[in-house]
């Protein structure tokens, strides 16, 4: 390998130490635990039955965050030589969003008093932000470095908060598991700034953008926890009761549906009958992306399924036909598919949210019209106009996305932050040391005990 | 690789496709939410405290959900060449089970008023259903195509519902943990099905059938998520309070101790003295197997651990002796060993509730009584007839399993059905898409890199 | 590989048989249910609504157990061609060591009546145990053999559970994570044990003492589990409410800090500007450690990042500095650097917690005192004599893990365990039957295949 330039050395953790710095800083000042946190705040009476949730969060917290840190960590370690880099960079990169998503989050949500309160809450939703991110990190996997996507989580978690803010603050869209605020957003986030970032040498790397048999393997660690996990990560931010249990119930069928319409599509696009490896560890898991948006509602068994049959086709109709034309005709490079598995299917979740909302009515909510649609509970609003804010919400989201994606790809191309050359994409020698092959190093002390033994 | 005939490209996603339909028109038709999951029929009043419950069951679902899918879907990767099948398999038969299972169970148990009525709890009977289904594709595995699973799964799940109800409901059986309804039901389900299709030729591909370096680990975190989660298994559908605590020690303890013989007996069965990882991948958790009917009764922690050194004991034995009989006398070749597993630590656990059972006392469950053994605390049975109906249930599932199994072998061997040939078993290529060699793949980015940096 | 010696096919089994029927007789004649578990006393009347501790400690345990197994397991699987001693001796370690510990620790704990009475929350601290357990296997990992690491969970869980009965029951010494009790504790009684067998001659099996690039990627599943299940193994023994809630928030943060300083660092002390894979695996998790002690304290979320970076910079630092002056001056071989993810962060994390209890007042923790300093909210110790109690708390742990150690050390000297020889440490065949290498198994059934087809 080539010497590391000296500015590489300095760059990465410069980096790291101003941006821990300015957020331990920002947390000196303004941070604060909540009333469900700090010790002199908390008292048993405050608490009636109901708020039992103060426990309750406690599971959900610690799901969503296998579900983010196990599910899209190990989701990316399918390409050959980047398993370091994809999960070890998932790491850093959460670890900054997650500081970084409490300041903002805490800023426009729990900011009274001179202070951010914060509490278990507070972790899931910066869980949800650091999702978006990573969904970002896996259309520019291989081709960014770790300073680069410390910046890019740095501009995404800002819009990432104020999106989310206008949607759910502002419009009173519903959005629990996140098809527009997390999956649409950080899709086409990733993919404009992809766009911004096109790379037209990048066939000098493309015999690495490959999995090898035990890539794959690693890689359906993480889609197994994903799919798993799925009913926990959309149902953590909804009302207890019957709104918890409906969404953990639609995402599990959503979820099935769309394993099996993926099978099914992939072994009949294949040119000769067999499955694509890529599908099932992706367009699987697209059932739990499209109903985000509609899950808490009462979208019906049959809905679920429906809606998931639908997101594992068109997820794996867009890798087989879409990706290549996004490549070639849009220069659009997407290395994990992420407009498969979070773009198109986000949008039908968005989309399947609107005519779920348009129907709702106080016969079929009853008295849990208040927890999911408590603007039409009160009579503010009809269904419908709730489902025009619902569709009005997927278009800020859009604009959000594709305005701050570009924005971040010219930050990005900001020389100092040391891309890796087009021949040296998709290599994890670029940032780390790797140590030597498996091949050799596991013959040799094979053969250095046998003859140890013979001797 | 030869060219996949014409007619494979279409049997398997005619059969997702046709299914999926199927049971997405009966979910239309009949199922609905039930109380805890409906918008409308939820109400805060409705529930006192004792049906905290409602919340319970989720993070219980959740962990049953990892059990299952982790679980099972990894521990069948430790055939070299057969991972992709083994966990992409998990999924799709799964998929498909859990869906059918819904119906089934809910025809069974929540039908009323023309509805099938669906809740968190429906999850875990599903899941577990799709954990009978997986132990029996355990028994086949590598000698079957998805096709062929498929509709292995749609029999299955029929016998195995019909099969708990008539133990739950008509008989009053109790078992929690299932070591007859899932484990000895899926275990001689799958056995007397791979009996039926019986390969006298499969020689031809035994140089496949054995593991590698990096498959026996992949395997092992199966096992690991199997060991610890399998406490909440057991006690997923016990009485809160008591109940799950006492399921969760008893389980614990037992694993425990299977894992000590079985590292004991490993030692000691070899020829030279080394351990088997077989063993320790399968045996070790015999544990969780043998008191899955007894861990809520009141077994005693000595008794858990005992019951847990006995089963670890017979499951290695049994894979050192018993396994080689079975294929060469009785033409039973079972690719995982599920009769070690799942076969005679079940049939021990339903020994072990028979005894538990006809040792009941009012003394020994005072109150408790009542959830463990309804029908003794009514009056309405001894002790001694709950063990004897403990035990015809044991025999009901062995006829189940058995006539179930040889009826499921018959309908597999229908030809369209895609089989592998006899040499080409245990392969991944047969069925999937599969990237190149490790060894050439991983060197030649490395050689490309360093010329690149050289230049 | 030289024939096993015919001691060696006895000396395991014969231990595990032997401690199996000790820990099964004692448990018969001692361990009983305790009134959360055992069916005759658990009365629903007899648990207020705040008693909804006993359902809450469920969850709880399961997280702790995934994060010891699954956690500590699978972070030991780096060296090349260890991984099945790694995850498999793991087991069986853990196996003796959880029934022992609940011996142990019901005798000092919960002995009344002449009975131990044990339910879930005996699960936890058994675990607890292990944990430390598996810290100090991380010390001598590949240097020992099964039998003696059998011998060393025996002393060692006895030396664990005096050392936290006098800090915790004695002293009054707050600990919940374990900052003291179980990574100060386990670290030094490894890394005492390491140096009395220190072994002049390990040079002859260097060349194994390595990672390859997959055995890398399996280690970091177990950074993941135990960088997520981080905020649960904190918080399970604190008070419900606020105290949990606190410590999971403070947790989080903490490791967040503790990754960001692990990348800055890592690149900083690099020679070419590159990461290092060790470095992530283990520093980053450092702030986890660093607030056992003090993570249910009022220790601010600032404070947590500050001290989560503060243990990531000095467990960086010392993988690159200190291991090997260790090593060279000290003959401290230390395979898994636990002095660095233990060792000193365990100590900075007893100093942390001496000085955020100084500082505790009325004012800060309102009726919360109570539950976190039960002693000052009483009246009998002020802040300042608690801190001292802390201190004290940390260098009585000290004591008992460098004596014990070190006593350890000459008890595994014993000649008839079977420690592996200087040229095959680090290596799996001596203890296990080890399949054929990848390499060569996986081409051979692909030509097979081929030749087959070409037929």
């Amino acid at each position: 390998m080539a010497r590391v330039p000296r500015h590489r050395r300095l760059v990465l953790p410069l980096l790291c130490l101003l941006f821990q710095g300015a957020t331990a800083l920002l947390f000196a000042i303004f941070v604060r635990y909540n009333h469900e946190t700090d010790a002199a705040l908390w008292h048993w009476g405050n608490h009636s039955n109901v708020d039992n949730k103060f426990y309750f969060r406690y599971p959900s917290f610690q799901d969503v965050h296998v579900m983010v840190f196990v599910g899209f960590g190990f989701l990316m370690v399918f390409l050959q030589r980047y398993g370091f880099s994809s999960v070890g960079f998932t790491f850093l990169v959460a670890s900054l969003t997650l500081q970084w998503a409490t300041l903002l989050q805490g800023f426009l949500h729990s900011f009274h008093g001179g202070h951010i309160h914060i509490g278990v809450e507070s972790l899931i939703n910066a869980d949800f932000c650091a999702g978006a991110v990573l969904i970002s990190f896996g259309a520019v996997l291989g081709k960014t470095g770790p300073a680069q996507l410390l910046l890019m989580a740095l501009l995404e978690a800002v819009l990432f908060s104020v999106n989310e803010f206008i949607l759910l603050s502002l419009l009173g869209v519903r959005d629990a598991g996140g098809s527009m605020t997390i999956h649409t957003f950080g899709a086409y986030f990733g993919l404009f700034l992809s766009r911004v970032l096109y790379r037209s040498q990048l066939e000098k790397s493309r015999h690495r953008q490959s999995s090898v048999y035990n890539s794959d393997l690693f890689a359906m660690i993480g889609t197994i926890f994903l799919w798993v996990f799925w009913p926990s990560f959309n149902s953590a931010p909804t009302a207890l009761g019957d709104g918890q249990h409906r969404t953990v119930v639609n995402t599990y069928y959503s979820l099935t549906a769309s394993t099996l319409s993926t099978f099914a599509l992939s072994t009949l696009v294949s040119g000769d009958g067999r499955l694509d490896m890529v599908h099932v560890q992706n367009a699987a898991l697209a059932g739990g992306v499209v109903v985000g948006t509609s899950s808490e509602m009462m979208l019906t068994p049959f809905g679920a399924l429906a809606a998931g049959f639908l997101a594992g086709t068109v997820s794996t109709l867009g890798y087989k036909f879409f990706t290549p034309i996004l490549e070639s005709r849009f220069k659009l490079q997407d290395t994990c598919g992420v407009h498969n598995l979070h773009g198109m299917p986000g949008v039908l979740g968005a989309i399947l949210g609107v005519v779920v909302a348009a129907l709702a009515t106080h016969e079929a909510y009853g008295d849990g019209l208040q927890s999911v649609f408590p603007l039409i509970a009160k009579g503010q609003r009809s269904a419908t106009s709730q489902a025009v804010y619902q569709l009005f919400g997927m278009f800020v989201t859009l604009v959000f996305a594709s305005v701050g994606g570009s924005l971040g790809g010219l930050l990005l191309r900001l020389p100092f932050l040391d891309s890796p050359p087009d021949s040296q994409c998709f290599e994890d020698q670029v940032y780390w040391e790797v140590p030597g092959e498996q091949e050799t190093e596991t013959q040799r002390p094979l053969r250095a005990v046998e003859s140890d033994t013979q001797a």
